[in-house]
């Protein structure tokens, strides 16, 4: 008997957005579950930890796990204690992210730490981290020991990683280093993005779906390339902002001296005066408002000033053409691991999600 | 038969230090086992998380843990990598506290975050925590599922309590709040350091020496009165620190705003006009270094003021009093306890160890 290829039809747009918006609904009760509430810590910590992870967003990470472990015919009740922590452990980290990045907001409003003070904020981001245990824990009973455990073992990889990539992104930073190839580029973003928004789910997913280690390994391939896109597009849409109306700061990773394949890209082409000149500006901390920009800060002359070079050497494109490359590797890896499985919504959404992320720029 | 009650000399001096260098030794080897080494983020991550653990200290809260399991019987090599896990936890909370608090410096050294930023020494934090999961995970192994689980839940709890006592007492500092009974203060260093300092060190210790319930509770009611003895000897050294040569900042807790029995014992003694101006010096932030201090933070001549305030209300011998008298009903409480345990080098630590928080004073 040859093995039959069921047809499959991407989820797209909104039937997209209704399945993300379908597990956001179940994963925000789970948190809210997860997040002590009546406590004396209410307005200390309580509340303020709830800020972030109920802000509009798309859920996109617990919505993975969810999807591969539902293709896989696993059940929801099973998943979403695991799918909240995924989201948790998200929000944790852009609490302290924006904290070491000093952004300004964060999905359409301030940042925690410039609503509640950066010491407050640093320890919101640890309580979270540390409510993020008692789930897992309680998985050995709803899922049994061994996939509790492997859960556990896959969350405590995951925190690791980020770190790693972090600890990379931070020092380019903190050294003004930005003579990179798209290389290293790729492997930070593996390490700092992918690994938490796209292998971490889908594992977990696995584990909990109970997947064969090779299709664990195909799906963690499609990851792999997924993850490069999504970031290498949220970075162009990092600085197409100003055509957007909420939940962006206008060039705020140019701001940030943030790392992305375009600055990159634009500071090699440059001439070696625009070069020296955009290193100079970028090594300058960000004011804290671009009104109270110094001469030792960076201004709004200086940032557009790269803008323009970035313009000229074409890197928004250059961005985009590479991102798009990954996305038509992953949807053909994708194309054949999804065949091996049965039909249902979740292997569909799994189809659509390629596309989507870079159907995000519109 | 009766039950006999064995004999035992508290160690002392040289004696209980020498125990704490033991078992230092054995953590220290662990946690260098726990960072990775050699890989290639060793500058930007792995040689940063080294630097506190590895400064010169005292390592009580793992000797409390190994003491405890190993005058049960427990072995060594089962209570280790929790200890070492302990310890961790510790220095993880030190990071991360000494960027909310603006410390200068940590154990006679400046402190990570004025060495490698505030960006990179939260990521190091964050990094230690996720460190702390693998070896949990192992102890499956180790001590067999059961004890290595409740191990897991101590840690989970015990990152929770100290969170919350954490927020507390920022969210004090924040809203310059020092309208405060003693008994406040008391149930803030409970969960702020008391739960991660004495009640899990003491429950892990007892899960992996096997005690009964009993015998835990009783030590637990030990370690609340010692942890609390604890703190306030701290508060008491910190502003002792003109006479000590190393390791602390003079008058710290001054200029940090840091609510101790001390100060509002002060406060609470203070004429109303007195109470008025030191209110308006603590709400004021701490200048980068004392000589850069503007009228906009607090100054060395405030501080001297609120200094010589707490020397006239005698503040400093009403906290060293409720120190002692906790020590001393602690030391009431242990000697009833230890006494159904067998002689051992282990409980003869935990009998020298109630005198010795006092003690450090000297």
């Amino acid at each position: 008997m040859t093995r039959r290829t069921p047809e499959f039809s991407p989820l797209e747009g909104r039937e997209l957005e209704a399945y993300l918006g379908e597990v956001r609904g179940l994963v925000l009760d789970e948190i809210d579950r997860i997040i002590p509430s009546g406590t004396r810590y209410e307005e200390q910590l309580y509340r303020p930890m709830r800020a972030y992870p109920f802000r509009h967003a798309k859920g996109m990470r617990p919505a993975l796990a969810v999807a591969v472990s539902r293709a896989l015919g696993g059940r929801i009740e099973a998943i979403l204690p695991s799918a909240a922590v995924l989201e948790l452990y998200h929000n944790a980290f852009l609490v302290h992210d924006d904290v070491e990045d000093g952004s300004w907001s964060r999905r359409g409003l301030p940042t925690l730490h410039t609503e509640i003070g950066t010491p407050a904020a640093i320890n919101v981001g640890d309580a979270m981290l540390a409510l993020c245990l008692r789930p897992l824990l309680d998985n050995t009973k709803l899922v049994g020991l061994g996939p509790a455990l492997h859960v556990l073992a896959s969350i405590a990889d995951m925190a690791r990683e980020t770190a790693e990539g972090q600890a990379l992104e931070l020092s380019w930073i903190r050294h003004a280093d930005y003579d990179l190839r798209d290389a290293d580029y790729i492997r930070m973003v593996h390490q700092k993005t992918t690994w938490y928004t796209f292998l971490t789910p889908i594992r977990i997913g696995c584990v909990l779906g109970g997947a064969s280690a090779e299709l664990e390994c195909k799906l963690r391939r499609w990851g792999t390339l997924i993850g490069a896109a999504f970031q290498i597009q949220d970075d162009v849409l990092n600085l197409e902002a100003e055509e957007q109306e909420y939940g962006k700061e206008i060039d705020g990773d140019l701001w940030e001296g943030k790392h992305t394949l375009i600055l990159v890209h634009a500071l090699r082409l440059a001439s070696a005066t625009e070069r020296a000149h955009a290193l100079k500006v970028l090594a300058k901390p960000r004011p804290p408002t671009p009104a109270e920009a110094t001469e030792a800060t960076k201004s709004l002359d200086e940032i557009q000033a790269i803008r323009a070079l970035i313009e000229r050497t074409k890197s928004i494109d250059y961005a985009r053409a590479a991102a798009r490359r990954r996305v038509e590797a992953a949807a053909a890896t994708l194309e054949r691991t999804l065949a091996e499985l049965g039909a249902s919504v979740h292997r569909d959404f799994l189809a659509g999600l390629t596309t989507y992320v870079l159907g995000r720029s519109r």
